[in-house]
């Protein structure tokens, strides 16, 4: 099947890419090609969606392309984020290319943002929908930035990497830099992804799919989980550059936002039993932001990964949050819960 | 600073070998030396203690080897297992040398620790306190040996291993055969150790101890845990093989026994906030020993570790339950809560 085209244009979808120059952090100043999709009804309110660190701008299958997204289901009619009423905005990461091997902060991504809402014409955006990493970014874009969104909606991610969360990134980290040793760099990556599996998902759902005894063979114990893990392992090394994962890796432990310097209402979406975002930590979010947080709670069997895995229930959540406290509100949108 | 001698008799302490040979479930019938250490009173009753797979026969500095044990303070005068009053048992697990490249069972080393016993003369242990793989051990001998101990205390170790956890010692062991591609064993071993740190302590211990914000050292991103990890690293490639590791850690995952087999009265003592063994996996042990188990619940912020960190509140624990429900009782031991 042919990649679909960088730039295209076809039923309210546009695919293209713009060229800035971002001022970085760690990076110096950087000629980057940002790329993005924005799909919906022209004129209608834009609202950003934007993922974890392997997320990029195809949230869903559109006109321009029809494979899954990393997000399928979210942009559905009758969805809050219908096409029919919203256009929803998503890009690829600055360093998603493998392209920047230096640290990137989390607040070089909300300024490439800005950056990329100025070459669209968007002036502001009516919602930012932010998960995992994209909620670090949508925290900073409402620090640096907070003319440019009306309301922030962030899910499982909060003002800071939990020192324990950091600790187990550094040790995948690690394992890429193991691999490289030998120029094994795709063995590495992979028990890299393996470990970090680990941290996305549950004991729970471990104990309902993988409960089997362990089979020994050539001499060796394999647990149930293994093939599982591989599988994980060897489909990620197949589209993700190593140092692409690395530098973003690391973004999220560099990442630091002071929640009284957050300038927008945000809605803050935590799952109980995320083993990377403790409850404790949206707490201190929602009580840094004063009166304007919400907080949200998400009990689910995919922790860290419910964002991708409960489409329906987000879907609710985002009904209820993506405008409360904000503004906007008119026919164009039309969203209740 | 020499080594103690491998055999020695000094103050009540006996430090010896015997020669066994032992039918493994997986490797064959292999001939073995078996080292312990016999520490108290003589014609004591005998307390066996085992430890984790890094654990061994000398729990705690004495008479014959003045180095610190692995779980020093707990054989202290006036303690529950105080050497005045018990003799305390320990040994070198089957494979802790690495003379074994094959799948070990925890029933092996249940059958060794019989075979021990014969050599020893002791008919009947008063009782075995086992941690960790310990416990998985001290179940295997209620089960297939149950007329040579009295009372089992299984601390932070049940009936199976939970697929989580086993998910996450096999990424272990990848990490080793990772740093095997390229003769690099120190570096797997080191990195997999790093990562079993994570699963012995606790997200609480991490935010406590590594809130530091991170280091951008030769433009790499560095979190606050990592020289702590590190050096965990390096101390224990000092001191074990990775064959011997990579064994015993299989040896976890192999474990299975059926409560309904176990023949002796059982006090479980689990850690809430093990993120390895769940109270959920604790609760089902018990159910499964029906009116032949007690269940002790520590909350600690040392998770997998309290064994090792909470001395004082073990040695409360076990004054209370190591003889509690066996019919041993008498002057020679004197335990009370």
């Amino acid at each position: 099947m042919p990649r679909p085209p960088a730039h295209a244009s076809r039923d309210g979808v546009q695919r293209g890419s713009i060229d800035a120059v971002l001022r970085t952090r760690y990076a110096g100043t950087r000629k980057l090609r940002l790329n993005y999709e924005l799909v919906g009804a022209a004129m209608a309110p834009v609202v950003l969606v934007a993922g974890g660190i392997s997320a990029h701008r195809h949230v869903a299958a559109n006109a321009v392309d029809p494979s899954a997204g990393w997000a399928q289901g979210l942009l559905d009619a009758g969805r809050t984020l219908d096409p029919a009423k919203l256009r929803v905005l998503a890009f690829d990461y600055v360093g998603a290319d493998g392209s920047i091997d230096a640290p990137i902060d989390t607040a070089d991504q909300a300024d490439a943002i800005a950056l990329l809402l100025d070459a669209l014409g968007v002036d502001v955006l009516a919602g930012y929908v932010g998960y995992s990493y994209g909620a670090l970014v949508g925290l900073q874009l409402a620090v640096h930035h907070p003319q440019r969104l009306r309301k922030l909606v962030a899910v499982s991610g909060v003002h800071r990497p939990h020192p324990y969360a950091a600790a187990w990134r550094a040790l995948q980290r690690k394992a890429v830099a193991l691999g490289r040793l030998q120029c094994a760099d795709e063995q590495g990556l992979s028990l890299a992804r393996q470990f970090a599996m680990l941290s996305y998902r549950t004991p729970e759902e471990f104990a309902e799919r993988f409960d089997a005894a362990p089979e020994v063979c050539n001499g060796q114990v394999r647990v149930a989980a293994e093939d599982y893990l591989d599988a994980a392992g060897a489909k990620f090394v197949a589209r993700v550059s190593a140092t692409a994962w690395l530098r973003l890796s690391e973004s999220i432990d560099l990442h630091r936002v002071d929640p009284a310097q957050v300038g927008v209402p945000v809605s803050v979406i935590a799952v109980e039993g995320d083993r990377l975002v403790p409850m404790d930590d949206a707490v201190a979010l929602i009580e840094g932001l004063a009166g304007r947080g919400r907080l949200r709670v998400l009990r689910s069997p995919y922790g860290h990964d419910a964002f991708l895995k409960e489409t329906d229930r987000i879907n609710a959540l985002l009904a209820s949050e993506l405008f409360a406290g904000s503004a906007v509100t008119g026919p164009a949108i039309g969203v209740s819960a």
